[in-house]
């Protein structure tokens, strides 16, 4: 094995379901040193076991009716602690020297808002201290520590991808590599469409497009970070030695296909505003109620077909009853109308910002199959359709086989060139 | 209710077995909040949930042999941290303002000496701060941070009272209350005999006595604490409201009975160092051993036929492969044999100090009842002799019934007049 650099640091994270069993935690202990042993220094981001943190919101369900936000993060935080423990100490046991910190141990500093703090600083003098004196670091991802009030924080959903790349960015890592239980980023996902394959890599702007419109690898928040920051990001199956995918700025890139990936949703639903009035300033208080409720609005859609407008937005099917709640107070409309299940499909693709016709062949399939499209946005590199959430299965097909994006298509630009297939998570 | 003086603060320590379960913690956030609405300050240490700890103990066995003791502090911390979190969203419920901190947050700062640190300092500014805030402080026991590495420590076997006294003594409260599972401190093990009563009160020194000997209601270490700083320590049921048994300085106790309390242990086992020879510091290498492989010795007998001696001693049956072990490596004697099941029973009584007699009366009860005394040991304060394991039940009720320790006996020094039974763990 070829000799690392001297200063070649690499942040390992391991999600959940890599760490969710004994053998699992020896096993993601066994590629950590295995990657110390071909000398590289290693910061290793872990999360929670499994169903730590369903189990543990489960009890704060039955202590309290509404738990306090400070002390749900005093609790959420263990799980990603344990974690690190085990892990450091299944290192110990191959012979290494590790030390397992917390977020605060680690420096990761936040805001105040607590079960969804923000990163505003990473101090990571204590982990290049451990690395200097040849450790291994365990960080607990996840979490951090308000400077304000010295209170344990949790960064909230996808914390812990996002953890690692901070640190990555803070120590100037050279890759941040993403375990999970899949081999990589897909084509489209592999339990829809059978052929679909793993995409050697990708432009940030092509997976924060993936991330929200469906596709689970990366968490959005964390791409936006390793964008900002030109963190290159590597996703790896925790279960075997295959090339995963690469994350880069687009100029790393080589020349890429129109499009790269379908992707999906169906846990949307969409509220219509019916008979909203068209004054000024409407639409600011619709999207400002909206905003306070903690309601993203994904796909808007406007018909005017008098002097006043229907207005359709479509939101996670979670957010439904909050965002109902939030127009209903603001009496704007005659009525609101919501539809529970709405499917999403869109596709992906730099190469579209420099090639026309790409959103009518999309139209084109979709009405070949019969598929009735409900709502559309777009970006400069993605089309997303509404449709019937029965209907999304097949809509992924059809654009998968239209844009010729299954594991028999040529993909030069893959350097590996491995034909490896994506594994799917159970 | 009478109001409390403004600087009325008490340290109110519940067990693990008294937060075991989502309502357990809603009843111990409730009788927190009793103590508040009385109108004092209230900071409250809690243990780790039931079997928590033994499962986190489990997992550390199944990822690594010889877990690090640092890496086991980290793990083992989360557990009073989860109770703590807990409890404190069930005070909120309540409509206290309530805050939980870690054993670090909270200024509990030890020596370096993992999973049996000594707490060296109590910082406990944070913990003063909240309290001006009018909040109710939770705090994780059982651990605290060493100044020198950082590093999150644990306090060891009883480590939670111990905790609970330190913050006691720090604040200067009023009184440290010990909420377990059982009404107080019993003239015996009510499960041996049925007649045991409560005792309402006891000086520290009884108390050491009792919990070197058998009595599981307080850990030693923590009744050093509080003798050594003064804190009133107050033993109740985690379950009603019965007065308990108050541990105070032997000034402050009423006129005491001869004896107060049978204690006994059947987890002891006998080492015999047969032909030891007689040379000066034999003795001390002997005991040096011991200490080194943290063997702690409870009774010494020696007996020299001719210039050879023969010496026993009893450890803790856990302990006597260690014992074992450290003895055959002296290489001092002929031969060494042990015993593994060796029962003690105990008498304790201030009032044994000022009385003659005692010891001749335990050995003619013991007589009385065909059990052979094999050893011997005394305090001022305290008779123990080993016997026969299986003799232990028998000796502990002829000797309750002989210094008429039993419900029925007249207690004139029990302020409250309660002929409350004690509750039985279960």
């Amino acid at each position: 094995m070829a000799e690392a650099s001297a200063n070649d640091l690499v942040v390992m994270k391991f999600g959940g379901s890599s760490v969710a069993e004994p053998e699992l935690i020896r096993r993601a202990a066994a590629r950590i040193v295995a990657a110390r042993e071909a000398g590289r220094q290693v910061v290793a981001v872990l999360s929670a076991r499994g169903k730590t943190t369903d189990e543990l919101l489960a009890m704060a369900g039955e202590v309290s009716e509404r738990p306090d936000p400070r002390e749900m993060d005093m609790l959420l935080s263990t799980g990603e602690r344990i974690s690190c423990a085990l892990c450091a100490m299944a290192i110990h046991d191959l012979g290494h020297r590790a030390i397992s910190l917390t977020g605060s141990q680690a420096g990761i500093v936040t805001d105040s808002t607590h079960t969804k703090a923000r990163i505003i600083d990473v101090r990571a003098e204590r982990i290049r201290e451990a690395l200097t004196e040849d450790r291994i670091v365990l960080v607990a991802g996840f979490q951090g520590v308000s400077t304000e009030s010295r209170d344990v924080t949790t960064l909230g959903r996808g914390g812990s991808d996002t953890t690692a790349v901070a640190l990555a960015a803070a120590l100037a890592a050279s890759e941040c590599e993403i375990y999970t239980d899949v081999a990589g980023v897909s084509s489209a996902d592999p339990q829809i469409v059978p052929s679909a394959r793993r995409l050697a890599q990708l432009s940030y702007e092509e997976m924060l497009e993936m991330a929200a419109s469906g596709a689970r690898v990366l968490q959005l928040r964390a791409v936006e970070y390793a964008r900002v920051h030109g963190v290159r990001i590597h996703c790896r199956s925790a279960f075997d030695d295959g090339p995963g995918t690469l994350v880069l700025p687009e100029e790393d890139t080589m020349e890429r296909p129109l499009v790269t990936a379908v992707t999906h949703s169906d846990d949307q639903a969409r509220l219509t505003l019916t008979g909203v009035r068209d004054e000024p300033g409407i639409a600011g208080r619709i999207f400002g109620a909206l905003a306070e409720a903690n309601v993203n609005v994904d796909m808007i859609i406007q018909n005017e077909p008098d002097q006043r407008a229907d207005l359709s937005l479509t939101v996670e099917r979670t957010d439904l009853d909050a965002a109902r709640r939030a127009l209903e107070g603001l009496e704007l409309s005659e009525g609101i109308h919501t539809e529970e299940r709405i499917g999403v499909v869109s596709i992906i693709g730099a190469g579209m910002r420099s090639h026309g016709g790409v959103a009518a062949k999309v139209f084109k399939v979709l009405g070949d199959e019969g598929i009735n499209i409900e709502m559309i946005s777009t970006s400069p590199i993605k089309i997303s359709c509404a449709i019937v959430a029965d209907a999304v299965p097949a809509a992924v097909r059809a654009l998968h086989t239209a844009f010729e994006l299954g594991s028999d298509a040529v993909r030069p630009e893959d350097p590996t060139g491995s034909e490896h297939r994506p594994r799917v998570a159970t």
